[in-house]
């Protein structure tokens, strides 16, 4: 008997008929023969409920507390899952993230599974139970405080989950029908991709693919598990996230998809001088301030001032906080000025057969000037090329070039809808 | 520095605006030089609108993820009233039922606590927190199921916390002033009560009084912990439930309070054969079926057929169960037929003072018949006398046996604001 780990967002539990219906389709998946773990996150709108409750009582609640209050999310909508598959005549239990062992480090607000022993939930399927998790949350292991996982948090507890009890597949149930080769609310014609390599997802949802997150993409790449994304609105197949056996030819396309970020913002240190220790100087004092920074980009000195300006990325969120840091060691490092740009947007083309074949660079700049974009900034690595472009161009930009690499269908498939991205 | 555990029910928690002023008062409490544990209920509307979300999905839910779903409410409450105590500058942690070491049996809906552990409490305590607590809810000793307590919970779990932290004294603040010599709903006139023995509250609360619930009163005397009612909406005395001590003299009035029930219905078997063995029967039957009786009646048996009728009351939710299961025991009791009555009422007369005065049950029916209004049944213990009235009349007799007392006051001092009893 196969055991399946199935994940639900907040978009496809928003009221009870939702719940009733994936009350249906999870009895449905144990009737075809299978043991069933679910993972839940917090109903439709739940979580900004409580944020606005949280809110209105505090402008900066403490992070312990600010747990305990969201973690009530996923409690509501697994026990009313749980009631839901009652009605049908199944048996099921629902558990915490606590109760389900899920063991993070003690980092309020964003914390990370370092470890689960799933033992009442391998219990409970062997009672013959359909289990129910609250995703999104855990217990911290030295303190045992309530803790939560931050964006994709649940995604991350189904793979985690399903690693811990050697799961033969997880399934992420989400409000479009798979993975897609750009954002089909940009691009209209953009196709679901069937198949997509672990290395390719995870550069996809670390250049802004927002179906499923980073740290649970690379869960699961770690642990060898598939990933099955689908829509809990359709029954057709959505996308396989997979890793290719060892020396498997890639019958693959080229490229796997284009995807666009717009939370990042440009900081540009200008009139640095150009000795060495400079840029040391300038990245030590963002990540002493712990922001994460993305591309990089420094000129070539001017000839006649021996200055040059380095520019790079970073959340918009921290924004303002690098500025900060930056100003306060203006003259230890040295610069005549900060320029500070969230009126930018990165798009990225990413696929593992660029490995093999050069020119995709080329092609991807020719389509933007074709398409009047002008590039700001450029990196890339091996599997993917990333460029910065002023915001408003952004959507163009993504047209053009999922157009110019042929990835565009006739037909557009996409179905959106919205969800909370827990 | 005295320790002091507060609870606050749902009607003081009712939305933002309430939650800060319940902050306010607690760290008010904590900078007079106390140690406080707070307990909380579920803000103001939250049940209602989980029983809603409940009954959506499901007609009957397992009582298991009924507690799961419940529990969110507190849940919610304790973490924004840390977050509003944080906000005032002061030091919030707030626990679970289950974390709190709340240690019940495994009734679902309605679990007894057997056992508090409150290990962190103390500990958080004894780091200079402010405590908040989740009422109403545990965790059952041997499966470690989440629990609920059923009504009143929240009173109880404050009255076994402050007895195992050995607390100076237990304020349930509530919506009214504090415990009243009659409904101040039914009976304007009524007068707040300054002191209150516990055997005379335990006989309130099982005779209907709703400020406190019976089970809380039970626990505290048990404890002999000092119990102090009182509104959250003011600032005002409110009543003391105390033990008096061995052979202190009574100074208190004849009469505590006058209490009322609508919750029961009477059952009445009619045309039973007056032989040995024929009540047990019958009591036996409601037993089986778990149905907790309060009153009985049974008229000496007509000289003509030797048939006799056995009236009871019971709690209406009841109502239908018991009719069945003594419709299936017809033939093996033996009788005619049964009534069954849910428009009736009843009125309890408290106070210890009847030990030493007698005449007070002449006095109680001589009021009633000067108001007309008939009584249909009489029980009484040492310290309260129960009459059971019809529906209709039992305002009207409330007020008249109060006045009858002297318990009126000149001017009407009640206030309520109506509550969710949890």
């Amino acid at each position: 008997m196969s055991l399946v780990v199935q994940k639900y967002g907040g978009s496809s539990l928003a009221d009870a008929d939702s719940i009733k219906r994936v009350a249906r389709r999870i009895v449905d998946t144990r009737k075809a023969g299978n043991r069933v773990c679910v993972v839940v996150s917090a109903m439709g709108d739940t979580t900004d409920e409580l944020l606005d409750l949280a809110g209105a009582v505090s402008p900066s609640p403490p992070e312990r507390e600010m747990d305990m209050l969201l973690t009530a999310g996923e409690r509501m909508s697994m026990a009313l899952v749980s009631m839901a598959i009652a009605n049908l005549g199944d048996s099921a239990r629902s558990y915490t993230g606590s109760q389900a062992g899920v063991i993070t480090d003690d980092v309020h607000g964003k914390a990370r599974i370092i470890d689960v022993t799933p033992g009442r939930i391998q219990e409970a399927l062997d009672g013959g139970h359909i289990v129910i998790v609250a995703g999104f949350q855990g217990v911290s292991q030295d303190t045992k405080e309530i803790t939560t996982l931050g964006r994709g948090g649940s995604d991350t507890t189904a793979v985690a989950l399903a690693a811990a009890l050697e799961a033969d597949v997880c399934e992420i149930y989400t409000d479009v029908d798979g993975i897609f080769t750009a954002d089909p609310r940009i691009v209209p014609s953009a196709r679901k991709i069937d198949r997509i390599s672990n290395e390719e997802m995870q550069e996809m949802a670390a250049s802004g693919a927002k179906v499923l997150m980073l740290r649970c993409v690379e869960y699961a790449r770690r642990f060898n598990l598939p990933i099955h994304v689908r829509s809990s609105f359709s029954h057709r197949e959505g996308t396989w996230v997979y890793e290719p056996d060892e020396g498997e030819t890639v019958e693959a396309p080229i490229i796997a998809g284009v995807a666009h970020d717009r939370s990042e913002a440009k900081l540009t240190v200008v009139g640095v001088k150009d000795s060495p220790g400079k840029a040391a100087q300038i990245f030590q004092a963002i990540a002493d301030a712990e922001i994460n920074i993305d591309m990089i980009v420094q000129n070539i000195s001017a000839a006649d001032t021996g200055r040059t300006d380095v520019s790079f990325t970073l959340p918009k969120s921290d924004g303002q906080k690098g500025v900060k840091v930056l100003q306060a060691a203006k003259e230890a490092i040295g610069f005549d000025s900060l320029q500070y740009d969230d009126q930018v947007g990165k798009l990225s083309l990413i696929g593992s057969g660029m490995r093999s074949h050069p020119g995709v660079s080329a092609t991807l700049f020719q389509a933007l000037a074709d398409a009047g974009i002008n590039i700001e900034m450029i990196s890339s690595s091996e599997i993917r090329v990333s460029v910065v472009t002023r915001d408003d161009q952004l959507d163009d930009a993504v047209r053009a070039v999922h157009t110019a690499f042929g990835l565009d269908t006739s037909e557009g498939e996409a179905v959106v809808y919205g969800g909370t991205g827990r």
